[in-house]
């Protein structure tokens, strides 16, 4: 077959009905080429490559076998669903994929009836796809609902909530487990063990003869006792892989595990098994990376790699001269190792992101003073607040939007207890591509309201290092730190680390026309304005630090010289900075003018961050006309 | 041994160093009059009755063997730790329990150096003991650290992560499962069923030796390879009990169950184990109500009974005449009803709480359309997402303080999609007697934030009944109810609903000095106040009813119209009502002086919602006082 012909075969494939009348025979051919398109896009376009690679053959077979859309596919996490967004009418666009008014790089119910639900964050699948299918019991529905979890994704307490409810209610569920044996970093925990474990490879069919003829023998099975010797089945296949199936402990018909990259083979299961009643998981064992070299021995760097050369495998990756600013991730990851080796009660921890948070520096330095607690982020906050009940001083690095699923350990069992735990909130504000389930918009709304937190946010290197520094040692409170995904602003971010005095902001420029009070480091948009108007109006520019507890000398002041203040922070609008702000002035009886910039209450959309920060008013330029308009 | 005896000994235990010295032969006394004093003290101060009854052994036994508080126990939830409190000093203030000013229902570190860990919430025993744990490898020391957690709490997603993560680390861990097959309202869930069948009922030894003989016989296994004995014994359980033991899953050593209700037995496996290294798991067959007889056969009823003659076991109950106002729960629960009898879209999901927010009346009218999920909030949140983008139309009712466990599930799976859940909140503001983890202060800040939702508060019974009717009929939109514990205002609770429209608030008195504006029950106490005040000032009410669309029309007559406005909340200060009002006013440039009522930046202590509503001005006295002030 020539490369023209495999291509036309692709082209010909609008939706999966396309796919459906196909022979079986021409479908590994179907996968070669779908492959070979994500490496292509993605070479080009970066996204995450690995997960996609892995799934085509499943993709593919599920299009084939179950009616979609009526039958529903949940995706957990999306990243899996390239193949399936090629598949289901976005071939053509999917050049557009993750970028500003391009298809989503997550299932998105609003982008495609195909994508029946949304898929963001770890673990939610089997939540969701058993309301979806109890929803059509109820409605005595002959529909299918598949839930496609990863490995790495089991890890998460949800899914444990999901996996123990699925047998009590009438549903005809299907869990595919796509197990590749790494979510992000490698998989974590015992689940992890226990997946390798269950495997096929001993000669098992042959002993198991051996033993039922001995059991039978002693009398202890007959064949009246069918149910018993199911049960005996499993048992021995649990003796003799050396640990139990956890699924069939959950009351859920367990298939597999087998090779999750034959499309032939995994048609045939699927067909075998999609009329049986109630809730059944197949393990399909995966390769994260699959049919591209480079990504198969490499799957954490090229889980999502950016550009890269498709023939020669070669990453193309930015400048990493030490001289240029850093990714505020690295200045962190490299601040943990100088505060640990100085200090042995500094321990990390991170959900499953050591190298996305920059942890894994710690766990090369110190090894047994890092954490990587798998998707889980609720234990990696309650186990820090353990480790700090003990007097270890943890520094717990979440991504701010992953951080919405530790909101009570935070307050219940951090905050309440004044527990010394450092969360770091990586990826804090907008983050970009990733879109609306991944910016960081909503910490400083949701964190301002619990009491005895400390939260602050540094507008540079220097500052992240200061308060890193200041939360160790100038405090025993809980206290947190966000700052944004991407670099950095200084070339010479080693600074020689000191306190910042905590609830103290500072003043960068003085001016009498306006106050501009900004958080973090989209501060620097002001400084920038500032230069932009260049001497056309006076302009005041405070950096607050600190949102809680807020630097009231300094809003007195404010307060006090100003009839027009501009509030301005990389995150929601209603609950942050501008309301701290108004509050305090309203509170004190001062009445100025005060605009809040910040992003409004919507969720927002994925594009490059300069894209959105334009969106929403928030780059130099529109915060200079900004500040002209509120002076005239 | 005469009844005065038997108190002096319980009498002489100031510490648990003084039951140390105690023979083992005193120690079933010790429990016998720890387990009636808990019964005295609870028939005349309502308290967690039987879960605190059916821990009275173990609490003996670990104090027993291990060296509190240098050792640590971490009780999950805390209501099990009545005995605990008895023997750690707490014996005489103990009828001070769950009073204002008296000791906390719940361990409080802050309390005593003996309660390690915090734990009104369930199911973060694990995850926190295993920090600690962790700690003290860290800093090499000899510490036991043993984490005690009921059935119920092990359906906890946070459970799960913490049991994935115990083998991964080195900590010496032993968790005690006290197995009473029961959380609050019976167990749910396959874990439920599979804890139920590990039993050593069976005759399991006599047929463990024929069949290790059958496998020796056909060469299966040896003598020489002692881990696959092991593993055969474990896989036989397994066999014989129909289900696989989860926790060896985790590899967990897994020792057990044993009767938690033979002190000395208990102490004996303790011994056994306690210096082996690795984490371990202990499971504990005890029965909630133990040894009160009324409690042992109903422990739903007598999981919280209120005071009961403790003689004849009658419950002193409240009037439950229909004719008086009813518990808002109950209100949400005849109405759900109501509403599901006829639309058979209506569904009803509870985690673990049917009694609790009175579910029970649509368990019973239609049980296939209503779920109690377990201790699993995030699941619930997530299920309910997954039946509504099937078009159900989900109720999901989550206490206040125990929906910050589903604040992800609530932004990720619901609100960006805009799925038609309607979030029912029980349990929202202050809750009383069960203290700092218990109240639902938070709701109305952390959820202004999240864009998409409606957000409502009742101000009565016909306002909730026309708010849920509204959610189901009125919007599609994601719609959440708020109300607080206790009995609502009217007799006549049963209206023929109707819709409210959505985002329009009320004017309920007219008035020139002043605004009050306020949202739920809590603006009952406003009436109040205009009513005590009796003319001295003219007052204008508002019950917005509505936190989010807020009535922007109802705003701007405020605003033009006033120049001194009190808000005024069930919840904290910042970010809820107040904030919101503050912001409209900043934003539209009204500049009234505006003055927030609602609860200070602090986590608030337990006592009567009466007592705590006066610590911080929120009852109609002070609130009289307080409008006097601002006009003056």
């Amino acid at each position: 077959m020539t490369e023209h012909q495999k291509e036309v075969k692709l082209n010909s494939i609008n939706t999966p009905d396309d796919l459906r009348v196909l022979p079986q025979s021409d479908l590994q051919n179907i996968c070669a080429e779908l492959r070979q398109y994500i490496i292509d896009v993605l070479s080009e376009n970066p996204g995450h490559l690995g997960a996609s690679l892995g799934t085509v053959e499943m993709t593919v077979a599920l299009h084939y076998v179950f009616n979609t859309p009526y039958d529903r596919i949940i995706w957990d996490v999306g990243h899996q669903a390239y193949g399936h967004k090629i598949l289901t009418g976005r071939r053509d666009v999917f050049p557009t994929l993750r970028k500003y008014k391009g298809i989503s790089g997550f299932p998105s119910p609003a982008e495609s009836e195909y994508d029946s639900f949304i898929a963001g964050h770890a673990s939610t699948s089997i939540s969701a796809a058993l309301g979806m299918s109890v929803a059509s019991s109820l409605k005595s529905e002959e529909r299918h609902v598949i839930a496609v979890i990863g490995d790495g994704a089991m890890t998460g307490g949800l899914a444990f909530e999901g996996l123990n409810n699925v047998s009590i209610n009438p549903n005809n569920l299907l869990i595919i487990l796509n197990d590749n044996n790494m979510a992000i970093d490698g998989n974590v925990g015992a689940l992890s063990e226990y997946l390798v474990n269950i495997t096929t490879s001993y000669p098992y069919n042959k002993l198991r003869y051996d033993v039922y003829r001995g059991l039978r023998k002693i009398k202890l099975i007959n064949d009246n006792r069918k149910g018993l010797i199911l049960r005996f089945n499993n048992s021995l296949k649990a003796l003799l892989t050396s640990q139990h199936n956890l699924f069939e402990g959950f009351s859920i018909r367990y298939f597999g595990p087998t090779d999750g990259h034959d499309v032939e083979g995994i048609i045939r299961i699927l067909n075998d098994i999609k009329s049986m009643k109630g809730p059944k998981l197949l393990h399909l064992r995966t390769k994260k990376g699959k049919g591209f070299k480079p990504a198969e021995e490499s799957a954490v760097e090229w889980h999502a790699p950016g550009k890269f050369n498709k023939k020669t495998g070669e990453r193309i990756l930015v400048n990493e001269n030490l001289e240029q600013p850093q990714l505020y991730q690295d200045v962190f990851g490299h601040t943990l190792v100088e505060l640990a080796s100085t200090n042995d009660k500094v321990v990390g921890i991170t959900p499953a992101m050591p190298t996305g948070c920059s942890m894994i520096h710690l766990m090369k330095a110190y090894p047994h003073r890092a954490f990587d607690v798998g998707i889980a982020e609720g234990h990696a906050a309650t186990f820090s607040a353990g480790l700090a009940k003990e007097g270890m001083i943890p520094f717990c690095n979440i991504y701010s939007s992953f951080m919405q699923r530790a909101y009570d350990n935070l307050i219940h069992d951090i905050a309440i207890q004044q527990l010394h735990v450092i969360l770091c909130l990586d990826r804090a504000g907008l983050v970009g591509e990733d879109g609306a389930t991944h910016h960081g918009i909503f910490d400083l709304a949701y964190l301002r309201p619990i009491p005895n937190l400390i939260i602050s946010s540094p507008m540079n290197e220097w500052h992240l290092r200061n308060l890193m520094y200041t939360a160790c040692y100038g405090t025993s409170a809980p206290f947190v730190i966000r700052y944004p995904r991407g670099k950095g602003e200084q070339k010479d971010w080693r600074n020689d680390m000191q306190l910042l005095p905590i609830g103290k902001g500072r003043k960068l420029a003085d001016g009498s026309d306006i106050a501009i009070l900004s958080i973090g480091p989209i501060g620097n948009e002001v400084t920038k304005a500032i230069s932009l108007l260049n001497g056309k109006a006076s302009i005041a520019h405070y950096d607050m630090i600190y949102l809680k507890p807020i630097d009231e000398a300094l809003l007195h002041e404010i307060g006090k010289q100003h009839t027009h203040i501009i509030t301005l922070e990389n995150g929601v609008r209603n609950g942050g900075l501008g309301s701290a702000v108004i509050e305090f002035m309203s509170d004190h009886n001062y009445h100025p003018h005060i605009l809040r910039l910040g992003i409004p209450d919507t969720f927002v959309e994925h594009g490059t961050i300069p894209e959105l920060f334009r969106l929403y008013g928030l780059d130099a330029e529109h915060i200079a006309k900004t500040i002209i308009e509120e002076i005239n």
